[in-house]
């Protein structure tokens, strides 16, 4: 595998275009990702039980599993609580699009990001997703304005590709994705979109899909809520040539490592970019019985107020971690577990089989000033791990999302 | 009912005292309530899997159903994270109380609070002990005392006494409690000792402890994290001389609102006294199809950071609200939900069957400047309900948790 510079047009047969159309003040607020080849389509949504229209609609079209064509992405109004009539703007979002690119509604995927209970401007998005239509591009460039016109409050665009042989076929997974939590003051929407000429079953195209998200966007947090829109989506058009992969072969294996790869690093970045966020924390808790076990510990150290605060105030607070463990609901002897911190300024144990050991207060200081730090859990008790990615809890934090409106 | 001036050593058999043995710099740090009639002890405890020594020792005793004549507590050291050690010294410290006091050691209740992974002193805890003991004694400033012993970070003692009349005898209802979240930056502890001199059995005590802990210190959240050593705990020593309750009969009803009268307050005030919190924020969740789905829908809102952060900026996020209703877990109709804010300046509906109204943003901001502030969401999918309270995030909290140590 290797990585290439490149988003979402480096795979053969897509096109992308982002343009200002205007429902934001200046910045770019439209995109559209367009495969030339039918691409089949997999997707994870939101859990939340308040679902944005656009969620409701690509549900049902993902679902019935026939070809996707093109997706259509706005910023600047998250068509949330928008009731009936969000529905109906939903699907004239995609009708316009099928209109200008001459497919069926239902071959059009749709995705929104904003401000929640406020009507969407259909007379400026309409017209905007003609306009950006007529300029889609398959170069570099194209791709970059895809994924920055998806951006809300994100510092910078979210981009990334990788290459890889399939069968003697050079094959490209790419993607661009918005942030999550922290960042936006009012919703928290992360949103990805993956692009591949991978030749793959629906089957398996979904099953990748899913794996690789428990252990990358699942396993991001900036404050632990979840947003009415959250989406990721996969379009594989097959452009790439290689023969269709339906088992789990080697191939599969290949494709898989790839994929997880790109949404790894997407997840990774928008806890990077998280407003408020001045530290990176990397949490991997190693040795639980279960994966499961790994995963639930590892988001619970990431979300502790008390951890995160710690952290932002530079403090070796084993104490903290090793209490969000206790709360987690993961059952485990306190007598095992080693907590150590790394980061580039070397690395400390704090805590062995379950006790405070006496430490450098010195050199704990020095690793915590980095902006990148990672936290180790042991627990002697199996064999398995989890990586969870996330940040401080900083003034800031509660500056952006305290001062909002006001 | 009646709400009187008193504390723990206002139900009849009650003694206490708190003073200051050097655990802490200045602060009074350990407290002892007696009672002179043996009494049943129930309890709750922290469900952290990582349990402080006195947590260890107390559900021991418990579980065994054995006379409680005493509970020792220190502030300034939490004995957690102590290893053998830790169980030893909670051991001792109850010897301790069981010599001075002519008890069995079995029937000595221990509770700690303060900092984590440090060594009990217990060259200065055990004859502290002693002097404490020595000045037992049953006027209002002997609860008062305790009460001040088991502060740690808490502005103001927390204390509470009711009676009411049970078979034409005067019962007594006291409490004393120490704040949680927020307030601690180390571990965030809850601590409530209730004393009572009704007659009842151990089993209706119990029943009617849990019952009242789901709909008060259980609904409290200043930043979500657990404890090792949080505990509630009710002695009932019979001195009332009521005839033995041992049935749900009316007495029972009458003791059990009494009790959560007193739980309720306690677990209020815990959350107004949190360290940073400048808002006391009310949450009801009314029209849900079960009690636990009230529950879980007011807990969310109120351990949102998003929430939380909304409040301390006075914005009249109702989307952040849905969104947490949201995630929570409890499925429900969004086209049924209503949210509506109140305080001492008006109330305001913002929104209504799922879709947001236009609201007067002058009179919500009135409603959001106060202290006091309750948020009301009905579902109307049935009769149950449930309240919540917690507070704003402010960045008085990250500068508490943050600049803890340094």
């Amino acid at each position: 595998m290797q990585i290439i510079d490149g988003g979402v047009t480096s795979p053969k047969g897509f096109m992308a275009n982002g343009s200002h159309v205007g429902i934001k003040k200046k910045k770019k607020d439209l995109s559209v990702i367009y495969t030339v080849f039918p691409a089949k389509g997999a997707a994870a949504f939101t859990t939340n039980v308040v679902k944005a229209a656009p969620v409701l609609w690509n549900q049902k079209i993902i679902h019935e599993r026939g070809n996707i064509q093109a997706i259509v992405i706005n910023s600047g109004n998250a068509n949330a609580c928008t009731g009936e009539k969000g529905m109906q703007d939903a699907m004239l979002m995609a009708k316009t699009a099928a209109d200008a690119l001459n497919l069926k509604t239902e071959e059009v995927l749709v995705a929104s990001t904003g401000v929640i209970g406020v009507p969407m401007p259909m007379d400026i998005i309409c017209p905007g997703i003609k306009q950006t239509i007529e300029g889609l591009g398959d170069s570099r460039e194209a791709a970059l304005m895809a994924a920055e016109a998806i951006m809300t409050t994100d510092t910078y665009p979210k981009e990334i590709a990788v290459s890889f042989t399939v069968q003697e076929k050079t094959v490209t997974i790419a993607g661009m994705a918005k942030g999550s939590g922290m960042i936006h003051p009012n919703m928290a929407t992360m949103l990805s979109f993956i692009t591949t000429d991978l030749n793959i079953s629906y089957e398996l195209l979904d099953k990748a899909l899913k794996e690789s998200i428990a252990d990358s966007y699942n396993m991001i947090s900036v404050d632990g809520d979840t947003s009415t829109n959250d989406m990721v989506i996969v379009l594989a058009n097959g452009a790439a040539g290689n023969d269709l992969i339906e088992e789990e072969n080697e191939d599969y294996e290949v494709f898989k490592k790839a994929l997880h790869y790109v949404n790894s690093h997407l997840a990774k970045e928008i806890v990077r970019d998280g407003e408020g966020a001045g530290k990176f924390i990397e949490v991997q808790v190693k040795g639980t019985k279960t994966k499961e076990d790994a995963r639930i510990l590892a988001k619970s150290i990431i979300t502790s107020n008390l951890v995160k605060t710690a952290f932002f105030g530079e403090d070796a607070n084993w104490g903290r971690i090793l209490c969000a463990m206790g709360y987690s609901g993961v059952q485990f002897d306190v007598n095992h577990v080693t907590i150590e911190f790394r980061s580039k300024a070397g690395k400390i144990t704090l805590m062995e089989k379950g006790l405070p050991i006496l430490f450098d207060e010195e050199l704990a200081l020095k690793i915590l000033k980095e902006k990148d730090i990672q936290v180790i859990a042991c627990l002697q008790e199996g064999e398995e791990e989890a990586t969870a990615w996330g940040c401080d809890l900083s003034y800031e934090y509660v500056r952006i999302n305290g001062d909002y409106r006001t």
